[in-house]
């Protein structure tokens, strides 16, 4: 292990300046990707990696990569990094951690006068949220031969704005293919974003896995009509028939707890109106389970009451499943790589499982990849309440760090 | 009875004539309250009204009152009329149908030289809709002294222009007092906006009573946190509270039919989004009962089920009653007049309770008064694809005009 720390205060600071980027009157940050605040927050870091000696470049998809060199070019980088877009309600840290966690080894390297083998890489994927265009962690994944260019291109917004003309708008639609590179290693530093390192105070995650994920849309169609004249008996309500999925998609959560996760996100009604029969309600399903095989249980709960409660109601049913990520076992060899940094750090450290999908679970079909957690406040994020203390962000960082030097040495 | 007939032809002709300003593409109408397009229909129905020799006279609140002389002219008229304005995305036939038989009467009366005793007027009540300038019926409610007319001219749209302002930018702030007048009788033809005359194949509904109404506004607030790591235990879900609400909303409109109602038209969900567990529902209840006993039960049920959904769940509930309308029956005399006229006018009929508000339910409170309804094609209306039949419209129409004459006479 070398003796080296990164500082905490720089990377504090870093965090702080981006979070005013978007920053709203209750503390959080509300920065979707590809609007001019994300372009705002994306020149913001593209102008510290220059400063900091590195040369930056863009993909097609606005995926950036700032390079410090190392002694051989010619192999391939260690990358570090995650997203700068947030949630409508999001707060300071998930995603940007990660990114200004990268930036900040490289500034500590820069200070220290280290040397590294391999080249060393912050990098930014666009769009990882996924509430402005559906599906989250796309430019990952396009990176990763998950989707190819022209789907994450053509993802829109519900304006019906593109990621293509948002990209080409805020200029950062740039001319590097978009994956078909080597990395030697990628990590991913991240909060928690659950309850589980703080109820344990426990100071360092070691993600072993991510839990697999299946995505849904579903548009009930009733008929819209009058809520005064318009008998109960005859009635179809598409808004009723959406009620029932809700509460049975958190009956489904519930009886596979407590590993599972079921959560309906978003809905919209049309008309929308206090004295109108709701037509029609479009909304979203999110499952997680780390056992496939649970999954595919719950996939079939799921599609059983749904069929049949469309029926029995009268209402058309649209049902779609618009993305599945398998459960992912993250590498070896950099999984060992974190723990080992934790302890040689001293710090306390437990095996964790990650209830959410990162760009690293994309990035870990083509590269050897792990992920870094530490505690967020009481497990709470995609809320502008997010907070985390900044010893914990910095003792994440100095694991990174460490972990980055073996794999780049 | 006397044996007199109306002209269905002429009737329908100019329901079509009105229909075309503002017609929109699909077939409907989009005239909203005090728009130029309003005007327009207004001044048209003027005009007719004028050729058919009456004296046009207009209010403050810009209802218009087309007077045909009866015999003697001291006595109050009885009077006949609805709205000309409509939803968003409206139809030909609601409202348009009760000015436009009133008219209709107006003319019949004139090809037959009928004389009769007291006067007879055909009246167009401003913004019934509320579409534009909430709340509904707002005219007719401060004809009835329900609403001051400050009120009344004070109603302002999305932009801030008042009724005030826009009566007199179209010519329609007249000089009249509102209200303060006696009418003899006040007769309101208008489609069902339900299923139940079509179900039955019943042409004539007699409108005996008007449902009471509970409005109703209910915020939810739990805790906005990830969809993934955030376990199904330690969550407070504001949409699975929502959903249950909603069921038992539903559950409380059928435990009480056939004649209650009970619709949650409107939901908004924050942040909405795919992978944040709601933190917080906004929802609107809408109750409607013609017994008011019942009505009363149907809150109980509700705040009881509410105050001990969201303990259960751990929600906040912000639980407000928007507005309360008591039920209103109509004037056995009117009523009667209109049953008896399509039982001797041999008209399949039936005794109906309206779901909807009227102009009629606020013109109840200072005149007797009565509805005669007419069947709506699959009960559908605040829609463009609202349709009825000319021979219904034309048979409610003649049901109108023995109705008045048994008042008038």
């Amino acid at each position: 292990m070398q003796n080296i720390s990164i500082n905490g205060e720089r990377l504090w600071d870093s965090l702080m300046q981006m979070g005013e980027i978007g920053g709203t009157a209750k503390g959080g940050v509300c920065r979707l990707a590809l609007t001019d605040l994300d372009k705002q927050g994306r020149d913001l870091f593209v102008s510290w990696c220059e400063e900091a000696g590195c040369t930056v470049s863009v993909d097609k998809m606005g995926n950036i990569f700032a390079r410090r060199p190392g002694l051989d070019n010619q192999l391939p980088p260690v990358v570090m990094g995650s997203h700068l877009d947030t949630q409508p309600t999001g707060g300071k840290f998930d995603g940007i951690y990660g990114v200004l966690s990268g930036l900040e080894v490289i500034r500590s390297l820069n200070d220290n006068n280290i040397q590294t083998l391999h080249p060393i890489e912050a990098t930014v994927w666009t769009n990882e949220e996924g509430s402005r265009f559906p599906p989250a962690m796309v430019s990952s994944g396009v990176f990763a031969g998950v989707f190819d260019l022209d789907y994450g291109l053509s993802r829109a917004d519900l304006d019906g704005k593109t990621m293509g003309e948002e990209l080409q708008r805020i200029g950062y639609d740039g001319p590097l293919e978009v994956g078909n590179r080597q990395f030697k290693a990628f990590f991913e530093a991240h909060i928690e974003q659950g309850p589980i390192l703080e109820n344990e105070e426990k100071t360092i995650g070691v993600v072993t896995d991510a839990q697999g994920q299946r995505w849904y849309e579903l548009t009930l169609t009733g008929q819209e009509s009058h809520a005064g004249p318009t008998p109960m008996a005859t009635r179809k309500d598409a808004l009723v028939g959406a009620a029932r999925i809700i509460d049975k998609v958190n009956q489904i959560g519930l009886s596979n707890a407590p590993l599972a996760c079921a959560t309906v996100g978003l809905l919209q009604v049309f008309p929308n109106s206090r004295n109108v029969i709701p037509g029609e309600v479009f909304f979203t399903i999110d499952f997680r389970h780390p056992d496939d095989q649970v999954l595919s249980k719950m996939d079939e709960q799921l599609r059983e009451y749904a069929d049949q409660l469309s029926t029995e109601l009268g209402l058309e049913l649209d049902f779609k499943q618009i993305w599945y990520s398998p459960p992912v076992p993250f590498n070896k060899s950099c999984v060992d790589s974190v723990r080992e940094a934790a302890q040689n750090l001293g710090y306390s450290h437990r095996d964790i499982v990650s209830g959410a999908g990162h760009d690293a679970c994309y990035i870990s079909r083509v590269a050897p990849t792990a992920m870094v957690f530490v505690p967020c406040e009481k497990g709470i994020s995609h809320n502008e309440e997010e907070n985390a203390d900044p010893k914990d962000l910095e003792a994440g960082c100095n694991v990174l760090i460490q972990a980055v030097l073996q794999q780049a040495s």
